[in-house]
């Protein structure tokens, strides 16, 4: 570590309290606090925290929706050098079970309020030896018993810049989920280019409705507290709560996505909240009639491609000017590959998977040393998510690197002919697999629904590959179907598999999980 | 060093080569280059300058104008693990002669047009041992013949970057200048707050006119690099040059000072040149018409306090809305504190020397040991000037801490009392100085020039600051003169000292010389 020059998230706190005294931190629950209250109640839950055996280097599991305690947890979190889990109470009581035991807490923090019951299941599931702290409790081991018993003044403890902070969840390689261990540099690092391409400043108030044990949500959360603008969170995603904390906290930005926009529209029929502090460039006629013209990014996805590993975006549609990249140009704090399955930067072009190193990229997951090493080989993150690189620079994510196929020496990603056979019209949707071929190890199979009222032949459809793609990727067969097979939302490959003569997959997923 | 995650300035050209293809990357003395021409170029360089001894860690400096091939350089630098030190070839033949002895360059970029004669001189003062490189030479020895002949392909070499990139040199403390050490960490983070300030975008086109061995222009280069947007350098402050330069380029930003702008419009009498690109949203009339309104910075300095030592601004104007204090906000990335002469933090209200932490500080003086433990005492860096925070959390710069004055047991700064002074309408100028006291070690003493035609009583003056700051920090007695003495621009105290008895100051200075 290095005084001189370490910046950790607790650090912000600690400089928000004097730079902006008089500003509002975090609203929410019926309550606000300015930076120098926010700070104070951080430093008693670090030491309630500590004093209840939560160390350096342990996790603080978060089992509960949105609240201004989040970001208290968070930050406490931040300061005590451990990191923060938020878990995702949507889960099934054994997905939840199975996070708890990976996580293995030192101690967690959960809510009653309309998820108790989930909670307790998942609780029964694990290890039930360490502290749980009820956040909405009264009694004398609750929250804010804990907070007022504890002691005052900044918790001061050198913290290792990188060392990770959060511990987020995120979709399973191998069946199961993994931690991503996100750092305070590589959480202040994406926070910098998110509030740049957000024009972020500390008179903004920014609004959380999503939740936060999604990355998408938590990213702006976090760009907005670096530039000291206010944090208002509100429990769920509830139309006429989110209007009120609008109109309550004269809100400037938020991340709303489609049905989020419809429902409130519907909630604020005939005016009924002041939602003009909201400012966007562009939106419906119905919306822009709510809010006030300006810069801010609300409604505005900033577009382009990321994921949890890489704390959020990689690329940004809104860096880099005009682009034909269908995802923007890479933050400039990440070098970007596109490489084969030996390593090796692909021209612009093809697809390849999408390599990334830099301070925004994770440590690695929690507790999982062969994928790590698999992942990180050489240096660089692999993102098992496959890209191209664009004749002018720009980046198109191209879908998750599943399977691979192979055709004599040549490898065949099923994503990349999907997206052209649907660029096809007559083509609903489709999917691609591989199926045993005695002289090219594997031939590519199509396996299509057609739009009602659209008929293409299996000819058309490999000439219209043919044509857009490298020939060894065309489909050499084609079958239609009425309907494919699902598993939830996903297409079911095995199944597919199963029915048309697919497998022998040589590459992708079978070398890492 | 950690592949995975670190992130050198070398590593930014490697991305804009790849990001931006076709985008203009740097112009100047007629020539432009694309980020892919830029970096076949810089490698090349990185080269050559390798196989004429330029190692890992060694200097190498510039001696010449603005040029296309500064930037070349430093990257060139960066991809090579040394630093660039940029000398100011407008001082004395013996001051340029310590800098060349004092960084002990180990090769020297030079240039022959208007400045050979000042080059010369200094290089007969320093070591003549090291390769010193043409740049605007045409002998086989000389830059561009260098470049020719080097191998191709990217220098590949892992670079920590938290080693120096910049050595840049800064007023002297105790007589002589000291080269500031920047890393590319102090570098990336420095443009990233810099660049969010500017609304910088790679759709712009950032013009440098001022001398880049100074930090203020050095800052806003590095910002629109960093961000891909592309650098245009004139050879120097030519205001026919800076009107081509924009005309041909469409700059859409500068940082153009008072008399620049005046020479500028002069220049552009009658509509001369078309000046539309650059964007203003302020500025006078006559400006208003030659530019298009926008919300680029040019003209507009993002105002705030900084100095060489910390990649520049330590606090921004720009950043945290209406404020009190005259410099703003700090950076998101700085800690502040303002100290008293034991590192206690002062309450806001009263002057003390503002101390700072954080990854934009600089590594240290080159070759200062000692000056550096003294002013990174307790893992802050002493900036060495004064300042206050303000009520509301923001920060005025008061002035340098150079001489201290102790009342009984009270610290006085003399400019402090100076601004107090000056801020009465009959003050035209004055200085503080303090004369032993038998009773309380030393006592205020003030030198004041009146403003023509107006008048004030020493106890008029007296009652003005008893009014305004702490009583002890009062002068006891006022002298007026018709002139302050002076040495160059700066007010000479060593003389106003021996003229009024001035002298044994107990802090400040004489501790840290």
């Amino acid at each position: 570590m290095d005084p001189l020059h370490d910046l950790t998230v607790g650090d912000l706190l600690r400089e928000h309290r004097r730079n902006l005294p008089d500003r509002l931190a975090v609203a929410g629950d019926g309550r606000r606090l300015t930076f120098p209250e926010l700070d104070a109640r951080v430093n008693r839950l670090a030491h309630a925290l500590r004093d209840r055996g939560l160390a350096p280097g342990q996790r603080l599991a978060w089992l509960a929706q949105n609240s201004f305690r989040y970001l208290e947890a968070l930050l406490a979190a931040a300061k005590l050098g451990a990191s923060f889990c938020p878990l995702n109470w949507r889960q099934s009581p054994d997905e939840l079970g199975f996070a708890l035991a990976d996580a293995a807490p030192a101690l967690v923090l959960w809510q009653e309020e309309e998820i108790g019951g989930a909670v307790r299941r998942a609780r029964e599931r694990s290890a039930a030896g360490v502290p749980w702290v009820q956040l909405d409790g009264e009694g004398p081991g609750a929250y804010e018993a804990l907070l007022a018993a504890a002691a005052t003044g900044d918790f001061e403890l050198a913290v290792d810049p990188e060392a990770p902070l959060l511990h987020m969840y995120t979709a399973g390689f191998g069946g199961r989920p993994s931690g991503a261990l996100l750092s305070h540099r590589a959480i202040l690092a994406q926070s910098l280019v998110l509030a740049h391409v957000c024009q972020v400043s500390c008179e903004d108030v920014y609004l959380s409705a999503g939740p936060l044990f999604h990355m998408g949500n938590f990213m702006f959360l976090m760009a907005y507290f670096l530039y000291g603008a206010g944090n208002v969170l509100v429990r769920r995603n509830d139309a006429h709560e989110i209007c009120r904390a609008i109109e309550a906290e004269r809100c400037t930005a938020a991340y709303l996505v489609g049905p989020q926009l419809q429902q409130i529209a519907e909630a604020n029929q005939g005016g009924r909240y002041d939602l003009s502090s909201l400012r966007a460039s562009r939106g419906s006629p119905e919306w822009m009639k709510m809010v006030s013209p300006g810069e801010s990014p609300w409604l505005r996805d900033p577009g382009g491609y990321g994921q949890t590993e890489t704390m959020g975006m990689v690329t940004y549609s809104a860096l880099g000017g005009a682009h034909l990249g269908a995802h923007g140009r890479p933050s400039p704090l990440l070098q970007v590959r596109i490489v084969d399955e030996e390593g090796r930067e692909l021209p612009p072009g093809e697809v390849g998977e999408i390599a990334v190193r830099g301070p925004t990229v994770m440590n690695g997951y929690f507790a999982r040393p062969e994928e790590n090493a698999l992942r990180q080989r050489g240096g660089w993150h692999h993102t098992k998510d496959l890209g191209r690189r664009e004749a002018d620079g720009s980046i198109s994510f191209v879908g998750p690197k599943l399977r691979m196929l192979k055709s004599a020496a040549e490898n065949i990603y099923p994503v990349e002919v999907e997206r052209c056979l649907e660029s096809h019209p007559a083509v609903a949707e489709c999917a691609v697999i591989g199926v045993p071929d005695p002289t090219w190890v594997q031939s590519v199979k199509a396996i299509v629904r057609l739009a009602p009222g659209r008929s293409a032949s299996a000819a058309e459809l490999i000439e219209h590959c043919r044509a857009r793609i490298a020939s060894y990727k065309k489909p050499r067969s084609v079958e239609f179907v009425d309907a494919l097979p699902r598993r939830g939302f996903a297409i079911d490959y095995d199944a597919l598999d199963a029915r048309f003569g697919g497998g022998g997959y040589p590459g992708g997923s079978t070398r890492s999980t």
